[in-house]
């Protein structure tokens, strides 16, 4: 489920957006906690060993792997910044676009509607069918790249069970012999459907078959976006090289970031660092909200077909897809209401 | 109402765009003066606390924590200028792209008006209902995603009462049952005014019916797209990390940009920082009016259908798609002007 | 007029673009020279007022607020490159974008010329018309939106002097009740001699007619482009931000970077800047070119359709439109030479 | 061949990421092995001489040179960060436009099944052929821009070999005199072979053949498009400035962190520094990972017809174009399962 | 001429990567060499006066003057990276577009082939100028645009002696007045031989001519776009701005690098800097070897229709697209091979 909150932000106030921290589905708190208690637990445990465990003698080396540490952090490590830009900027184009491709049948099933004359029996159950090819397709490919839908799926048996195929056309699908993934032959059947009515003069043009037939393709087209974004990821190298940096980054800070007993070393800009003890590692922490967190981003959009909070109900959209595509073809078919004129002429 | 000055900066000159620094509606003023007048009060009282109120240990305390935090603002914090103008540019382009998918009437009324010929009452009747149903439709789908929009139909009763829709359409649309939304239904009914035409012989061409039907799919389109947009909104944890990012840096600066009494530190490059004694802290206050004013940017276009003063009058657009629709389709068909030579002919 | 510099640059040598630099229409010289020897003047003064009018004392102070904000120019200032970087692009995209719209009749005009025929006195006008009303809504658009059209048409008498519109059609044009703009009323007019011409069998089909709507609607869509643009203007907080940043950097560098006398401070870094007593800045005239010269590119393509050197000519597009789209329908029509073997086939 | 792995972070915990660290296939490991191996005995040995070889007199040359050259290391260099981000962008931009551009025969073959109707065996030879001739034009125009298809389809003897081309045909095409490559010859034939169906009233309607046409001409304009990608490259300056900007970057820190012996310095940012005696340069091999890792991403995708882990299976798409092509057309046709109303419906 | 390289990194081995550094045309040190040796002819020079003409107080002068502008080289600087980073950016996509939009003949002529029907002389002069009037018009528009094609093509005669016009032509072109280029003059008679084949049945229907009409404003509409790529340009001042910023980054490093004698400095980071006696600025040519190196990959790219070796061979274009065109129009024509099942079927 996407988490929507375009609403509660339609007046940018401050106040608004400061709400906003305090959710919990899709957040930032929600995504980080694990990894930074985790975090947490370490640098503490580290601090605790090098505070009361650890010799004198131990304690200065410890010291000295502290500061050699300490200079491979902040602005001399990798610019995890702009790593994370390009990276995040990648990952939501492509997360947008799969969204966008994902298709609906409400476009097709009002030119069905449109195009596709007559109350007869044979009639609807062409417009029906059609609807319920396009759904069929959809939850076949889709089967193949989401878990989501996969569970709901895992076969050719659960979508006869949910209705989406029967055992003809199982049947059918089954003696066609191809190595390859079959999702063209319901897309076929409706382009055949719609070719036999046009040959019954249901359909009133050579033109509206090709408009029909173009909104399925692209319909198709669309699914085969998503499965190209699916099988052919970002380069696995790229994810590794972004995945690594940052969580080397706070691996590395496990060490740099420990707080010094002994203030009292020469250089002057150290001296400054580890002045105050404390005990608990602020600044650290505000770093592993935001790179972590912008990491977080960009994870789970990665795989936008996923179980995450921020990831498309794809199941959803099957259902919708089938009960809106059925319901237009099938009620609304020539029930205009009387046309009346509005009270806007004069 | 979104703001218009580019006319102002016809001519770019420094004096014109200097000019534009004195309004005030959509300006940095109005979106940053809330916030920068809380953020000089705290600053203000932490001062005058470590000043007057604080004993002389108290004071070396502060100061070390002062020194502290000093160490994490400016150039060693998480690089704000990358993480917001990434922001900004996916704020922008999804705003812009949210702007131009909004749609109007003019283009389907100069269609319809043309392809649809007769002037008795039905014909007249049908061509001005086509643009009150992509009104009513935009206004339900808006009235979903705007609050302004919603503020003025809060309901179906409130588009009867605008004469948006009437009584037969609405309990038509009523008794039809489904529980996703029906924004497609008043499309519908005008693709079938739109077919019955063609049967009458009222629209001279089928390819004139597809022209016709493919206005209504992009209008539509983008209707859906708007929704899009507003239901799958960049993810929370993306704008969390924004937002904390630029608050936490300036909740950071009320400590770390405090000028000290003690400027007799050894530190040569603290030194410097801390030789002015100065009240009123100018540089952070510059950052404050960068930082903040960029991101309030993006705040405000977050949700362009809001109630910014950036934000994009929803409610005019809809009015004028009324307005002009219907002033296509009903007054100017079928009146050219007498046809007379032009000046230019030789 | 935008500058045209491509071709002398066919030649990618550096002595080429080095020869750009001693242009000045269009140049960074002419939009930097008034502001830098503002910024110069003002610099040269609080310099003559430090060595010549400040007692010793005021010396002291005065260097001791340069050294203050020293601290803050430079590096530890918000990144202008990355703030204009950004902003530039922005710029830039809706510049190219709003340049490509204006739309040209050229294509129409060559289609106008195909699709309708005949020589007699009816078709002739008709073909010239609809050219001349598109030009029309053009410098109807453009007079709302840029300055040099509006110097040109201020109001819709001047359009009548132009020969672009007459009496009759601004009497019909008057006539038609409206709120809002008539742009879309020249395109009806378009649109209904394209019908009445294919009434009277000029044009021979249908789908001729719907390829001349189509153009005829991406010619008015582009324009509509084009006043999208220019009345949502990038949001005005954005653009004062940036303006401010690059202009307060340099007010802020009227101070920080004048010259010392007393280079005997302690600090080493401080040292080596102002051991070299020098009086003129030219490191910060060296960044004042690049900073405020990369604003200014921002600044005169904010407004394209305004009087900078690097505006579009857009009374010579108006002009140019009906001049060659009248010479098209008009002289070309069916003038094509013999058809003669061309000697390349064997 | 493409890596997947989106499946294997559908939920993005981060163990799962973690996880994707041990995949070796396509991974920055394979990727990086050999390099890092031959960088570090080259530091080793480096290191080796320093401390074993080298007089006292010569070691302080040495850890001249290294101090010298780390002045030039970490921050002070060209900014990689950058140079690689903008450079990966365009190449990812530009490798998923050349995958999305090879282009498949399912969406020609489901229309040519559809609009070409007969079983005799010339219309089914037709419907065939058809999909051969542009498996034929894509495995010819493959094997002059790709390594591997160019292995399997060295000449046209091996593309008559497999069946894709007969000797009738081989034979016309090389009688077809032409100094150009002829990959649009068998676009031609298939363009006649539609032609042909349609005069023999196979094909319905004339805007059917434009339909068809419509698609062979896009299936050639990609595969032309990949042509342009791989003929007119990245220019060869900006490939080499990438390339040599980070495998200098780790030559210069070859010498520049090198460890030194002596850590009685008295700069104090040397000292903290050089205060570890270490003998593995861990930070430097950190940056590795990271900067080449990244190089690496963009040179393995630079030519995507290549046979890197990550470059797209050509030789399997023309298979499976092939395959999948003829199985619709011939084997679907006018196979629909009988209409039987869905269990939806009341 | 554009340099491919694509094949030879088919396996993007680190090894393959780098023997791409030892070619020479269109590389970066083809493009590099005159400034490079220019520039380290001027820094000798320099060094040489400094260390043999200057007497000791001279010397002082000179090392204060180095020390000064030291300060403002590397990371003090402009930022370059960004700079050119956008800016590159901008070309390159600038670049590519042009690129794409330059057109070629053979789609209409593959196209032609199979509409226009017909063996006999006219037809055939029909179909072959129909593709010399679309070499013309290009070869007519870039000649405007490139000097190589101007070269090629100074004037309408050379355009008559190539063959591309002919008498008649040229007559009826320079008959026709007008002060604007007659570039769709030919575009005009090929549309005008379109329709006159249309109206003797050559054509076998209206949409046909509206395919083949709109493939011609397809590739006017791209000769438009090159020539509005051409005319406006990226403005001046960007172009000032960022050359001047490359090069006078390295005028300033002429001194700021120079190597000086007396390491004896008190300051520790000057120290190290100055420490090792060299005579060669290293980190300086690799600094230059990138920025410049990226700098002209941008200004060989600004005029892609130019002599540099990564230009576009428009004349081998033009050429190419008349053969081409000739041939698949001429010979092509209805010679398909005797259509024989291929042996995939079983």
């Amino acid at each position: 489920m996407t988490i929507s909150y375009s609403d509660d932000v339609a007046k940018s106030t401050t106040w608004n957006f400061f709400k906003l921290l305090f959710r919990w589905k899709g957040s930032l708190w929600k995504v980080l906690w694990a990894e930074l208690t985790l975090w947490l637990t370490c640098y503490t445990l580290l601090s605790l060993i090098y505070r009361f465990l650890l010799t004198d003698a131990q304690k200065l080396t410890f010291e000295s792997i502290v500061k050699f540490w300490a200079n491979f952090t902040g602005r001399e490590f990798v610019s995890l910044t702009f790593i994370l830009g390009f990276f995040v900027s990648l990952v939501i184009s492509r997360w947008w676009d799969m969204y966008q491709s994902i298709g609906g049948t409400e476009k097709m099933a009002l030119h069905i509607a449109s195009y596709i004359e007559g109350d007869d029996e044979e009639t609807v159950t062409i417009r029906r069918n059609i609807i319920r090819y396009m759904v069929l397709v959809q939850a076949m490919v889709l089967s193949k790249l989401s878990h989501p839908v996969r569970r709901r799926f895992p076969n050719m048996e659960a979508l006869k069970t949910a209705g989406l195929i029967n055992d003809t056309e199982l049947h059918a699908m089954n003696n066609f012999e191809s190595i390859h993934p079959k999702h063209w032959l319901p897309i076929y059947w409706a382009m055949a459907l719609i070719k036999q009515a046009r040959k019954d003069e249901k359909i009133a043009s050579d033109t509206y078959v090709i408009d029909l037939y173009s909104k399925l393709s692209d319909y198709r087209g669309g699914l085969g976006k998503v499965s190209s974004y699916m099988s052919v990821p970002i380069p696995l190298a790229y994810t590794q090289v972004v995945f690594l940096a940052v969580r080397l980054y706070f691996v590395i800070a496990l060490i740099a970031e420990q707080y010094l007993l002994s203030g009292n070393t020469k250089q002057p800009e150290i001296f400054v660092k580890f002045a105050v003890d404390l005990y608990f590692p602020f600044a650290t922490v505000i770093q592993f909200l935001f790179y972590v967190g912008w990491a977080k981003v960009a994870e789970s959009l990665f795989n936008p077909l996923g179980n995450d909070d921020d990831d498309i109900a794809v199941n959803n959209i099957v259902t919708r897809n089938l009960q809106i595509g059925l319901a237009i073809v099938d009620n609304a078919v020539d029930k205009v209401p009387a046309q009346i004129r509005d009270p806007y002429s004069n």
